[in-house]
């Protein structure tokens, strides 16, 4: 068998990012510009300052429905002495948008004239020499700029700039991301599954990445576990594209081959990073294009992409990395997590009274589930053993909060009734929501209860005495409050809540 | 002439927008679903619930690279009583996803295994049953529901959908958008300007924002002020596309057809609302499409299509419509509204310390440019007659608050300089920025810099003891303070302010 390379560099996140960044950066300079037309610019990045071609308006023009005259004509009109014009004489109809030629100075809006006679028309007021009319140039000169370099195209800078007669524009162009998935046991999803066979769902969402992020992607079909295969693939690619991901082999099995292939032909920048999930990451070049071999678990996927694909895109497109949004909120259970990485956790957030409640969710590298039900992200820093239930702890919300308004926070027992309601809330049409379940044990449930930090709290205590089922710890620890005990014919496990939450929630 | 209909009603916002939601409604029961592969569909909206097809992983698979072994046959393995094992007949090496067959039940990894002759490798620990093995449905179990109805596809979504095995997907049509640009003096762009021609920006500019919200726009050739012609046109739109936009012809003057043309096609649902800019918008359907007449004024254009279309889109996608992110801001110059009217003030915003200053740009409906340089529009209700400077106003953000810690505050007198700044901040690269400039008199910016509401006041103040300018009024009013006063040789205006926020900015 083939000799394994199983020591993987362990650097810190923040220096392997600037590692690769720096070892990568000289194709940035490209920026490479080309030619579209203006009205399918939208979300394009200028690839230098727009400046304005002819004037907007490029005539003096009227700024309402009226008449168009000269104002010294109407001196000394009011309404004990009407002045009486005569159309084509004195004045000629115009709408909005029409030129205003030398002869005149001034319109008169429709409603403040008085029809006397066919062709004639009466006015009670005077106008002011320009009243109502658009001077050339009032939204835009000639010359000015509309947007500068380096802007993201919307809607209004595209009708500025097409109001001022440019038709096509240069934009930056958008990189090209080649992802190779790799593995003998990879099919695509269009193909009958044998066993042992996986679905490559890797490829498909770096594709949606890539377009996400403003690149465009090439997918390719799953390539075997041959050395000289793969690496023709890898080769052909990097030649063709700005930015190569060569999908799962990132590791140190016998069938992985990136590390060894990149080494021929082109540079390993660095094999490991100390995260979690996505440890296994190799980073390097071939030529000008930066390679990333990304591990295979769909989670480690995920985050690897994020943390090293993303900014290469995004510094491609000349743009700042957008970071998350992050929000402050209460830890619902202990975390642990280990000294020797940076660590990635999938929460789920909910409001109880005003208090926002993290969960954290499924943290295996390949429950993809536990990234498509996240709220947020909480980093645990390679320096932290984790963080206590109660902590105050940040999170990079990957959810607007106003979609988190719905979540119902259950903290206790496991029950299947919770696992119930939140299959039924998410079908609930507009009011659409889920549950966010934190399982600690009945009395975590209760403490949790009492420090109001959730909504409801599975239990399932016996008491000695009675021989019943949770009504007693309900009476010991809620002496004084409503409560509600919900549970089904038989059931020695229930659902507490106060009841005026209960109430509030309209379950 | 013909006849003109001059009189609009003035119906309020809140009551108009309901009007047409309700008039419209019924077609919004279509949701009308198609069938697209699950790579194609980042950002579509699912028109079912997605459950998984297969479990995934498909097969209890190896969850490390390694041995997998039966986990009986390795008890008592300590360091002290190492355990050497043949391969083919105790193990066999598997990778990382391989399948673990019924003949196994654990995975040692790689790293804790010792090679110790061809074929043959010690252990020094006991493996756990189902140690390092991931189980079927570890990450999806067949049949659970993997995201819901109405769910906006994401990377992590199409994922994980992919990974049950399913390759196609049911989700909501895209409504079709037909805008129909009208006005005989309105050329698209790639057409020679004649005196008196204006581009259509407007056309470009819906068709962005209908690709924005998620539609399909169709943006025809400018169409001319014929009855007949027209009548042909929209007639033939209405029974192709979900929506209708008829861009300017709205308002009432001799050539605005829009309103008869709907009258003898369909219904008027209202013409005419109170807002500034937009008054004139007609609203109506044909059959079951709704159709918006929405004015020629770049502005009050943006300003209705927001209004009244971006909602019909987001409905028949079954999505809430968003609404834009709030902030506070203080008011650095009075502003004047009409109670005729409910009126959208585009608004820069900027940062003097910690408080944020909003600065009205130019309010004419025509001045597309002032949506350009809009941070965030600040809606003044039909209820108030405007806010007096230092009023703390609330603004819907047009961009993220980030990209505004880069603008200047300038409040003062008019100074072409600052004029000069604005466009050297737009070139600056990575540390691009603008100036939120308010015109309010010298005296005004000298009181703005007291209050600590600007960054810059540019001022133009004779001191008639001295005969010199701007250094007098200076000492007068900070005369304690620290301050710089930027001129030209020979200039009378200058650029006040104090000498640590020069610094803090670097200028």
């Amino acid at each position: 068998m083939r000799k394994r390379h199983i020591y993987l560099s362990n650097m810190d996140f923040e220096a392997a990012t600037e590692l690769f960044y720096h070892e990568t950066a000289q194709f940035f300079n490209a920026h490479a510009v080309e030619v579209v037309k203006v009205a399918d610019s939208l979300d394009r990045i200028t690839g230098e300052p727009v400046y304005g071609r002819l004037s907007s308006p490029n005539h003096n023009a009227a700024a309402m429905d009226g008449i168009a005259l000269l104002s010294e004509k109407t001196q000394g009109a009011s309404e004990a002495n009407p002045l009486v014009l005569t159309e084509g004489i004195d004045f000629v109809y115009v709408n909005t948008g029409n030129v205003i030629t030398s002869a005149y100075d001034a319109v008169i809006m429709i409603e403040d004239i008085i029809d006397v006679a066919p062709g004639q028309i009466q006015i009670i007021s005077a106008a002011r020499p320009w009243q109502h009319v658009r001077p050339v140039g009032e939204d835009i000169v000639a010359g000015e700029m509309i947007v500068p370099q380096n802007h993201c195209l919307r809607p209004m800078d595209i009708g500025a700039i097409i109001s001022s007669g440019i038709e096509n524009i240069k934009v930056l162009k958008k990189p090209t991301v080649t992802i190779i998935p790799t593995g003998t046991e990879i099919i695509q999803v269009d193909q009958p599954m044998k066993a042992g066979e996986i679905f490559d769902s890797n490829g498909p969402m770096f594709g949606a990445m890539v377009q996400d992020y403003g690149g465009i992607a090439k997918v390719l079909t799953p390539k075997k576990d041959d050395y000289e295969l793969l690496k023709n693939e890898i080769k052909g690619a990097a030649e063709k594209c700005d930015i190569l991901i060569i999908s799962a082999g990132s590791s140190a099995g016998s069938k992985d081959y990136t590390k060894e292939i990149l080494e021929e032909l082109g540079t390993v920048i660095l094999h490991g990073v100390a995260i979690k999930p996505g440890k296994p990451v190799i980073l390097g070049k071939i030529g000008k294009t930066p390679v990333v071999g990304i591990p295979g678990y769909p989670v480690s996927a995920y985050f690897v992409f994020e943390a090293f694909v993303k900014p290469l895109i995004k510094t491609f497109l000349g743009q700042q990395d957008d970071q998350l949004q992050e929000v402050q909120a209460v830890l619902s259970k202990r975390i642990v997590s280990s000294l020797k990485h940076l660590e990635f956790v999938r929460m789920k957030l909910g409001y109880v009274g005003d208090q926002l409640i993290a969960t954290p969710l499924e943290r295996g590298a390949g429950v993809s589930m536990s990234l498509v039900k996240a709220d947020g992200i909480l980093w645990i820093p390679k320096t932290l053993e984790g963080y206590d239930t109660g902590a105050i702890v940040t999170i990079k919300l990957l959810k607007p909060l106003d979609q988190i308004k719905h979540t119902l926070v259950s903290i206790g027992s496991h029950d299947l009734i919770v696992d119930l309601i939140n299959q039924l809330m998410q079908l609930d049409g507009e009011n659409k929501g889920s549950v966010s379940s934190a399982h600690v044990g009945s009395m975590g449930g209760i403490m949790a209860l009492k420090r109001g930090e959730t909504h409801l709290a599975p239990i399932h205590l016996l008491d000695e005495k009675t021989g019943r089922y949770n009504i007693g710890v309900m009476k010991q620890f809620f002496p004084k409050e409503e409560m509600a005990l919900i549970k089904g014919v038989g059931r020695v496990q229930g659902l507490l809540s106060r009841r005026e939450t209960l109430a509030k929630l309209r379950i």
